[in-house]
């Protein structure tokens, strides 16, 4: 099978395209054809080195895709030949709360990911998409959409009444979007970008805000909740947006810690978060029930990821270059079936 | 009745013994007559008029106390005279989760405190406390106790099997200590005296760290719990401690953020929560709900506060600097009911 | 001021038309000018003198209503002159679990009820409403509305994905309809009469059963949610409708018990609940914090409740007779109001 | 390999030992030479073929026991050679809710069980076990054990302050004592023999009702809980406890129903558990997650099962014999390792 790998070291100008043996399944395993990918900001820093030591090559990167069950070995019943699967980013977070054993087995670093043409995975780390989707909207649930979910249904507990702000319009922020109206609640979405703005008003947005032009949009979130402050954050700013996002929120409000784009090391008033009651609460990624139960929510809402464009199984490095150059609105995804025709 | 009170302006030495009208309760209110008040950290915070603009003087400091009912108004029907009850901190946050509503009403400031005679409260805004406790004791559960309960058990969900690190041995400390012990958990306590620790020890801590003499304390945590990490850091320390609690504790595990001793404006890496799936829970004192339900706990476990010293009413002002000068070990009284005689 | 009370005994026959004092606010309350009050079930069962030796005359029933604060006590500062709000049921459940001492004061029974034309409460003991609603409209929440906003939202935590089956069209059935609705969930909903699920489907009913013509309606659940049942069943049927709820839930599912119309004493199948991870809920109304959770929920959808006919505070008794005669699509009101004219 | 086996028919005289072919791991698999078997309630219906339809011959019967793992497949990172770890009861639930998908692969029906030398399962499917426990302790853990953990302290959130009723002194109800007191609460049992009451206490029970000499136990447990009644009940009697149950608890309260000894088709008057607020939980032994926390509550507080006698594995069927009996006091177990000899 043709594969994308980082052969002996990392840079996206050593990703090279190659051919791999083509995986068989064993016992409790299933073989996926793959038919597209998504990225995900890690990912380019999994293929940029910046992962830590865990991550070592040869790696295929990359760890959201979908592909349809081909074969499968003895024993598996959770899954056939013919159902349309994406492999689980977490192999073995089932369900329940993240422990360390959970988090050994991630996809994309430090296991292979899904920028191939065939993936052998255990049956229980796959799980079925949504039907109405098409391949490359599918391939963008195992990371950023799962990531949104954990945060507003599993962790958030978000519901009718509940105002909901998300920063930016990135892939997690559209999912955050979708599935905050669909959980009851209203949104508030800050952007630099006027057009992006409108666009998220168009996909059910309540209040947008350009922080460019409303620097004070703490402020303005707090106008907009009767001065209390708004019940969820969507914090995908890192560093520079923290503090805003702890002062935007309302006393026992919380914070869905997510992104670090804007810096890793964050200031943070203590006694913001002491005396206002506040939760950060760190997400990563989720399990395969939170999987399973946004999937049924999905289904239910016909909700529909937001694709930016379809690059081919060719041109995939440029599929990098264009997440990295932040002029996307929602996901960007890679064709992986291409290249088997 | 006498009391001390910060007539015109701020500051320790401004806190003068002085005489008000004795309060009568009407309809839906209480008198108590005080018997005991106990000193929080916030407490030196309001006398030294660093505690914002909504804190104003004339002003009876100090949240924590306990008294008995003396007289009722008419309607009551939660309490009865001779019942010893403790005012709560937050008057109206009676249960559920924390809003700005039901933080308006504290005690100490904005609202007048226990360093008085006779406090007259809505019967909605005390709540009885155990038997066994010395009026000493019973007065330090308001604030210090509670803080350490909302943690643990109500936030928190602390339970046997789980390891509890506790930063230090002031009042909230030590409570934590005893509570998590009650919850079934093991303790890891730091300090920087030996001395404390031997104490901390004999409370039931199971382990114990200084953290001068072992500085990679949060190293030492994992060395403790399987190189995992443990459940719950009480975090007292501030922002010179929150980077190795975050280290300290597991994937999956939660920080009670209490404390700003050292400090209220904290670095935090950003990485380290989001890929460890780490709560920060902002820990504000808590509800009425809690406050029975840790009397319970503290009835069924026969737990005693520990008290370094009480002080009588008429030295009011020592206890502060005693607390100010960081010797103590438990909790700082004053003897109200001794000024009555 | 105008009442209608139960003077000497027990029997809608005995309802008269009264006159009593006009009440006077004390500290800490508000005097309401009372201007819709709505019928429960439970109305017309302590009118009938059934609901036990705890609730006796002389007795103005009817707990659910709305009215305008025109007078309040000292120390109010929760509402204001001219804000439109609703008495709790359960004046002393402000928020978090139920306990018996928040149980003791409800409204209609033992403590005066909403049938007059001006209630003294305290302050603590009533909310505001949205302001999008009728008059009769807000005087539906306090039981019926909030007694299905506890059962989906606070104890069921029902979310988009999941399948709700609401038994009936009386008043808590179409709140819950309209709740699921908000909360994103699908609702199947039962009842003998074509015409009333045809109404159910214009508010919002995704699918809808004739439990006369599909006496096997569980069966039908089965078939609606792929073999597996629902997520969350509103047992409103009582002894007749149990042990189907109990067939048409999802192994791991929640009924929520409520009603009790078709019989007190069921038979229950335990292995049915015990191999199936069932949990049964009984709902008693909820709490304060509840109230004001659903009340942004209103707000934020535009929920408008159903009312089936408002009558005027002359015609009172009537207004019990359509209740009984099961006729109502929705609820039945009254106009306390009126009766200032 | 020899096991225990109903071969072509259901009951106790047709269990014969047999030999079967020595299984071999294979990728993901482990395989384990066992040590212990222990039995449930649940295995003598099995046995006697009274467990429905799914369950059939050929089978080896009983679902709980213990072994060493002695081989290990290609891709097995979660348990290693050596290791001594319990099969468990359902091989798929790995944490969170319970829901259908969950339930399909159980131990000792529909899949074969633990009387026999060797078990052949997905390392997934097992989990270590404490080491400070002897074989047969070990091996009473999937199931009695889990069933009472799950019901305390998954979903019960026992804590100090509370009060939980046991009924009985059998396998679950023995490690529900253990846990309650574990988890800080207060514990009353009941029982009609005062010897085993007497042995309950030593245990830690708090309070004993022998319920044959105190027919009014609900009574007993309401006078023994200041009036409210107990905060959770451990329902194991099944339909003829199951009435006074719901009234020995508190308002607000929570039945864990887990037992039907003493009759399948419970009578229940519903508006006890609308008006009361109660909660009835279905408990279905639990998921691999709530396994390893409790095992490190045992291991935290040095819990040991409570085993009455162990049987050699030639005296399987006497095993189930003496657990017919009702004269055992804790666990009956078997030593399957002494076939091994």
């Amino acid at each position: 099978m043709q594969v994308w790998e980082l052969k002996e070291s990392f840079g996206l100008d050593r990703l090279a395209r190659t051919e791999r043996p083509d995986p068989k399944p064993r016992h409790g395993q299933v073989l996926l054809a793959m038919r597209a990918a998504s990225l995900n900001y890690r990912d380019t820093v999994v293929v940029e080195g910046g992962y830590g030591p865990r991550v070592r090559t040869p790696l295929i990167p990359v760890s959201d895709g979908v592909g349809e069950v081909v074969a499968v070995g003895d024993g598996v019943d959770r899954v056939a030949v013919g159902d349309r699967v994406a492999p689980l980013f977490f192999q073995r977070w089932y369900g329940g709360e993240a422990r360390q054993a959970k988090f050994h087995h991630s996809l994309g670093g430090p296991l292979d990911g899904a920028l191939c043409q065939l993936m052998c995975l255990d049956a229980e780390g796959v799980a079925r998409v949504p039907d109405h989707l098409s391949d490359a909207e599918a391939a963008c649930l195992p990371c950023a959409a799962l990531t949104a979910w954990s945060a507003l249904a599993v962790e958030g507990r978000v519901g009718p009444g509940d105002t909901v702000l998300v920063q930016g319009t990135g892939g997690v922020a559209l999912f955050a979007l979708q599935f905050a109206k669909a959980l009851g609640a209203r949104v508030i979405i800050t952007s630099s970008s006027d057009a992006k703005l409108a666009r998220a008003r168009e996909l059910g947005a309540d209040e947008a805000i350009n922080y460019r032009t409303t620097p004070d949009w703490d402020r303005s979130v707090k106008d907009l909740t009767d001065g209390e402050g708004c019940d969820h954050v969507m914090e995908l700013g890192g560093a520079e947006t923290l503090e805003k996002a702890i002062r935007a929120a309302r006393i026992g409000g919380t914070l869905s810690v997510i992104g670090v784009l804007s810096g890793a090391v964050a200031r943070m008033t203590l006694p913001l978060v002491v005396m206002r009651n506040l939760r950060l609460q760190g997400i990563t990624v989720g399990s395969r029930d939170g999987f399973e139960a946004m999937g049924r929510a999905i289904t239910a809402h016909r909700i529909r990821p937001v694709v930016d464009r379809v690059f081919s199984f060719e041109e995939a490095p440029d599929a990098f270059r264009h997440l990295k150059s932040g002029q996307h609105f929602g996901k960007v995804c890679i064709a992986t079936q291409a290249a088997t025709a």
